[in-house]
């Protein structure tokens, strides 16, 4: 089936560079946010709103990046996000970052979020929010 | 009367360096609030706690800062914090930032506060944790 | 003559907001940083690659920002950035953020930006790329 | 044999409070450079100063943090660093963050960082502060 897929753009900010004249290897945890904020307008009905009003946030559980080659000053991060289905209540995206000058793949990143309730609690189960997104984008045999 | 002042010592963070070798300009916003956290630490009753218990918060309606000379790698920052007396319902401070090693003043800087109620209406009359406060650390002819 | 005025949008962060909810007024510091780049695309000649190439830099000296209405989670900053013409060895800069949804005024800033020489000291002197970019862009009245 | 280990401890910061009221995952990345930096101050030969004389720097490969629980206003992160021998020209930490009010694991992270020359060229042989390092502080089977 299709994948679920964004790229977005993100133009590299002078705060963001580092004496070693290069983007500090902690703003691409930024990047990631900016592909998955721009996947949720993309593929709407898991976004921060939804989560606010049900009361149910994802926060991340785990995050991984692995850096190839250094952005600078003046570039433009394209940002390729892709949804990556995975059995049980979490969302987990996978990244991939790349210079547009040269489209050189500059990072690479993972993400996986669990849900936790209103009491701060870890879901078992999805939220509704999510067993509806899924129902909408995924193929039948991913909506278990 | 005896100022209210509180300092502390802020050790420069290499993601704080932007690419001309020195603090970025945005990470002495930090640092100020840094200095104003100590200071609500020292003399308590007006930290974010007191705010979040009475749903009154006062977020920054104000900051100026005035850069006169760098701090780089491995250089700590002391803080200095004043609460400034001034009519009404605000919060004002001035900060000085030294470089420890030479004790060379590097920053100036002030905020005003004002408080907005839990509808995030601006308030006219200072809440009763404020007054409480000035109360407590306050020369009577500043309790007004 | 004409204003020198470049106007460019920013979609707030997810990083950005506070647990007031609202856009962190540090934030802000980067949306101002934001505007002073696309000014610099707009009107080619001083931007970090032209210091770069001369040893010139142009370090923030001034910042001041007043705060009028809050910037939330799914808001875009629409970023006013005007040049400020004052005579003398400087580069100031007035911003105006508006949020696009309302066009309610956010947020008010001044910069001032001096420069210093390869050994960081303070130049009374424009340099040369400045000279260049105000006699290629402003009145003559205002090239002294 | 001993294990390097530094422990240091890292007040939360306002501006690091996310909108769920839990340290944004992103201001991880910080703490597991205040580690590493307070780290190097334990253990000197391979700090930043020590990089800059050399010329050769050691920028972040690849970062991994997992998060157990939360941090939150108020909070003092406990950060525990410690140095992962592991053969070739790489430097290697495992770091564990606890929440110091009570004693909580909150976050695990590893990061690994590889060496390049002044021409930005990856090394594959180790620089010589790194080797003087290592043969100040580990076992001879480890100076490899």
């Amino acid at each position: 089936m299709e994948e679920l897929k964004d790229i977005c753009r993100v133009q590299v900010r002078f705060s963001e560079i580092d004496s070693m004249r290069r983007v500090w290897h902690g703003s691409y945890v930024t990047y990631l946010e900016d592909g998955r904020e721009s996947f949720g307008r993309h593929y709407p009905g898991i976004g921060y709103a939804d989560m606010q009003r049900s009361g149910i946030y994802a926060p991340i559980y785990d995050i991984h990046i692995k850096y190839y080659a250094p952005l600078a000053i003046n570039d433009v991060a394209v940002i390729h996000t892709s949804y990556v289905y995975r059995l049980g209540a979490r969302l987990d995206y996978h990244y991939k970052i790349y210079r547009e000058s040269d489209g050189v793949l500059c990072a690479e990143g993972e993400t996986v979020q669990l849900f936790i309730d209103a009491d701060g609690e870890l879901m078992v189960d999805k939220p509704d929010y999510y067993k509806e997104w899924q129902g909408r984008y995924l193929h039948p045999a991913e909506k278990l």
